[in-house]
């Protein structure tokens, strides 16, 4: 998110193809000290996020990553334990790990365990940023269960009649195979807006809607600035979504003894760790009925959507997700778009780790590391 | 919701003893052929709603029970069988029983079921209406678990850029035990408003937000009137709710086979059976962490929030499920209001059961069934 500062409003100046990006990305992170095998790891998650059309979650992210690796935030080592395993329900220390490098396997354990038991739960402590929620349920979705992932995040919005940043943006990522369409994906914060539809806001000049953010002094407000005078986000929907952060609060930080409201660090803001929670859910629907019943009942109901009536100017209908597979086809064809904020800060990376010099361009970065465009 | 009609701007005109309104929704339920013990097991989950001040989902709904009984579209027997069963997570056939009855039976099965394997997922197909969402996950609070249940309802709201009525109001419930304070509590539809709050504006003449819900042709309307001509409920939080409704209802619904868009019936709007699906799951925290440390964690959570610095004109911020549980003390010890609405409704169905004859008060029905005021 606070890497993202222009992205939304400066142009793309590269685009690259998403496996070769991928191992960029691998390679940078490599040359941060993170073990290969993890940077893989690591690597596909940020590109998923990028393929899916998530840019404030790919490529875009790796400076704040790199600061808090730099800075020893962040554990290396793709250690976690095991603190309690009940068979179906475990609680994992992520050791201060990477997020990226460590919540796939714990989410691959889950999956694996609910393939034995039919339901799986599995809450993790000291952990940190995981990429995008949705990567998560996706692997569950992918290997016919039904997923869920929350996680808490460092305070940016304000209780309902209150504030001060309190409550995060609470990702909520939920998935579930369907049969020939697109898998069901559900990924977004239970705050009212991304941060960087304030800073599009603020650059334009505009006014913004009032259930986006309150001002210092918890007033309705249309001017975006408020938020940097001391204003906070809104949740979503008002008394409900703020309800929805708290209970995506309790599953992913309290469960499993995490941080709340200025316990949570951000590398980026104010130099101290994360110390987040994540909780997630496998549930295996063949224990339920029959897989390819349930993915035939998604197809029907995606059908029923699709073809219902459209409001005035609507040409489609979307179903969770279907946006984003979209442009992952779009982008595995075409290249993966990258702006000009998003490539001079990968750039800025790449050149605090030697692998290219100041002045060079993307394209040079590719090729001083033989991956080419 | 359909028995609410004038609910939200008519007189109170009784207030009753809590305990003595449970006995009269026992006895009324049971002169509806539900027999003694289920009868018992209904009135409690009334009770609690009318207790919490959700007077849409108790007494107030009695009428739409009592219809769908007489029309033989709910089996009055409490059956239900066990379709799959594999420990933690199991498809149980409702028997198309009343949910206000069997369903309390299945959460402490799944309670039960969580406290060996300390995770437990039970789907229920082939049931109906079952109060308010937030019962079942507080009798998992109660017992030191969080609780979920998700249940799909017939559908009044459009999917994000639709006209037609397609997708439920889809409640969501999810509770966790605190330790001195109440327990959390979320129980919210999600779509963006409970249709009494429409009736109101109609009643008044007022305009309503632009966000509660869409004209017949999918168009901006802030006319209330508009629902009633084709028009449809928009889900909460724009595509964010919309994409939690669809969720919902592949937790509730497509996992277990229940019916989806208009194959979801409504005994009061057309004399069809429900044939909604639940989604319940429950988690023995003490499996992750002592349920004390847990409960303090809540508490000092609870304090945190309480704590903050409130917005302008704001004297108090509560925490989902606390104005309830105030609520709940008030009528505890003052009764409960009943307004004309739901009082003459209750008389209605008393005088169809031969329970008291036209022309008598409420408190003639209290007399004659030996309760009293």
């Amino acid at each position: 998110m606070f890497t993202s500062k222009e992205m939304f409003t400066s142009k793309d100046v590269v685009t690259v193809n998403h496996e070769k990006l991928r191992q960029l990305t691998q390679r940078i992170l490599c040359e941060l000290g993170v073990p290969e095998k993890d940077a893989k790891t690591a690597s596909y998650v940020l590109n998923e996020s990028d393929l899916r059309g998530i840019d404030s979650h790919g490529m875009g992210r790796l400076k704040a990553y790199a600061k808090a690796l730099r800075l020893g935030l962040i554990n290396k080592a793709a250690e976690i334990k095991i603190v309690t395993d009940a068979g179906s329900i475990l609680l994992i220390d992520g050791c201060n790990s990477l997020g990226i490098v460590t919540t796939p396997h714990i989410m691959q354990m889950c999956i694996d365990r609910a393939r034995k038991a039919g339901v799986c739960v599995i809450g993790v402590v000291n952990t940190n940023h995981f990429g995008i929620a949705g990567y998560y349920p996706m692997m569950a979705a992918k290997q016919g269960m039904l997923g869920i992932c929350f996680a808490n995040t460092l305070p940016l919005a304000a209780p309902f009649g209150g504030k001060d940043r309190l409550i995060g943006s609470d990702p909520i990522g939920i998935a579930a195979p369907a049969g020939q369409y697109d898998d069901f994906v559900l990924d977004m914060a239970t705050s009212s807006v991304a941060y960087g539809k304030l800073e599009i806001a603020m650059r334009r000049g505009d006014k913004i809607p009032t259930d986006w953010i309150i001002g210092p002094k918890g007033e309705v407000t249309d001017d975006p600035h408020d938020f940097g005078r001391g204003g906070a986000l809104r949740s979503m929907a008002g008394p409900k979504g703020y309800g929805l952060s708290v209970m995506i609060e309790v599953f992913s930080s309290l469960l499993v003894g995490a941080g709340i409201g200025h316990e949570v660090g951000n590398a980026v803001l104010d130099e101290k760790r994360e110390n987040i929670g994540i909780f997630m859910l496998a549930i295996d629907i063949s224990k339920i009925r029959p897989l390819e019943d349930f993915k035939a009942h998604v197809d029907k109901y995606y059908e029923m959507v699709k073809g219902s009536g459209k409001a005035q100017g609507v040409k489609e209908i979307f179903l969770p997700g279907e946006i984003e597979a979209k442009i992952t086809r779009q982008r595995m064809e075409k290249g993966i778009p990258l702006n000009e904020v998003v490539a001079r800060d990968v750039l800025v990376v790449a050149e605090s780790v030697g692998l290219c010099e100041e002045g060079e361009t993307f394209e040079d970065l590719l090729a001083r590391c033989g991956i080419g465009v």
